[in-house]
């Protein structure tokens, strides 16, 4: 039997987040089997999609981003209660693909709502539940934006169309959260090789199973 | 030319509020035309509609309360940069039904989330704008929910299916916020025949016209 662990992955756009995940949660499932629970924000439940659908519009609604902060942090919540706590109480290995560390990241540097203030939000969304484990891949923005550019060709949402100076803010506010939370956000360097970054993830997975073991 | 006033409406259930609004509105329409804006919450443009939605579903859907805390803060956001603040900007005369302490009421003291919790998330969403007048109409619970279960022959939304506990403590906090804010947040006793609860709710209305002009 596991003990519960709670992994979130973050970072930028064109950090390789999906093609590492993918690996790693293919091999954790040949290891783990119903015990690994693999998740993402926002959605994973009927009301965090609906929610998601009102974040993620075909075209510019008009929304005021401190909506777009409450709407990411209501999404957070339900996903929590819904799929993540059942998950930890079942003893599961659970990965989120984002978590509070994106809404810190995105609202609050690239939106300049101030990383405190959608620190205090998110407080009342997460009443305290902290990933054991957060894995950061770290890009520079020109880097991940040019992968961007190449892999999607042209299948980009909302946030991807947001100015060089919104994700540089990004990425900054995901560095300084880095060093001030190092206990439990670790970086992998994503600008290396992607076989590199995985091998450098799957350490960090394989270290903290090891400690909670 | 008017100055900006805004006045928000509140009152638990059955206390009347659709009456008083409804005679109101038609004699301020009268008096100030399209320098009037009647406007309620949740609601009132397509991003907020579409939160309405998610909290007020046909069936139960299992929300969480911190979810739906969340979700009313962020209409009410929404519900105030395209609908409130564009109507004070131009100096109309804006009268929202139910604003921030509806929530403070009914999440913060009904669902027992903590009115500081609550008044936090929303400080967040209003960014400071308070109304300048706040009209409190109060009925005790049981009278309140006799009327309901007569006026509405069955159609009853989530929160009328609450415990009468539930009710018991959102007057209750609607009465602790009345006193603390007592001048922004002005008491109509709802338990009044309806023409003296209207007169009642008039004359605060002129008394503020009157401050402001």
């Amino acid at each position: 039997m596991l003990n519960p662990i709670f992994i979130s992955f973050e970072g930028p756009e064109g950090a390789g987040k999906t093609s590492v995940l993918n690996t790693l949660i293919a091999e954790l499932k040949m290891q783990f089997g119903n015990d690994l629970v693999s998740t993402r924000e926002p959605g994973g439940n009927p009301i965090s999609e609906a929610i998601r659908e009102i974040l993620q519009p075909e075209e510019d609604n008009g929304m005021d981003k401190r909506t777009e902060a409450l709407l990411y942090a209501a999404a957070r919540r339900q996903h929590l209660v819904e799929n993540i706590l059942p998950a930890l109480a079942k003893n599961k290995l659970v990965i989120s693909d984002r978590y509070v560390d994106s809404s810190l990241a995105y609202q609050g540097g690239g939106r300049d709502l101030g990383v405190d203030n959608i620190w205090q939000v998110n407080q009342f969304a997460i009443d305290g539940l902290l990933p054991d484990l957060t894995i950061y891949l770290d890009v520079p923005v020109e880097l991940g934006l040019a992968r961007v550019n190449e892999n999607r060709q042209g299948k980009i949402d909302r946030l991807d169309k947001e100015s060089l100076a919104f994700h540089q803010k990004v990425r900054k506010t995901y560095l300084k959260l880095q060093s001030e939370f190092s206990d439990r956000i670790k970086i992998v360097d994503a600008t290396q090789p992607l076989d590199k970054v995985i091998d450098d993830t799957r350490t960090l997975i394989n270290h903290i199973l090891e400690e909670k073991s």
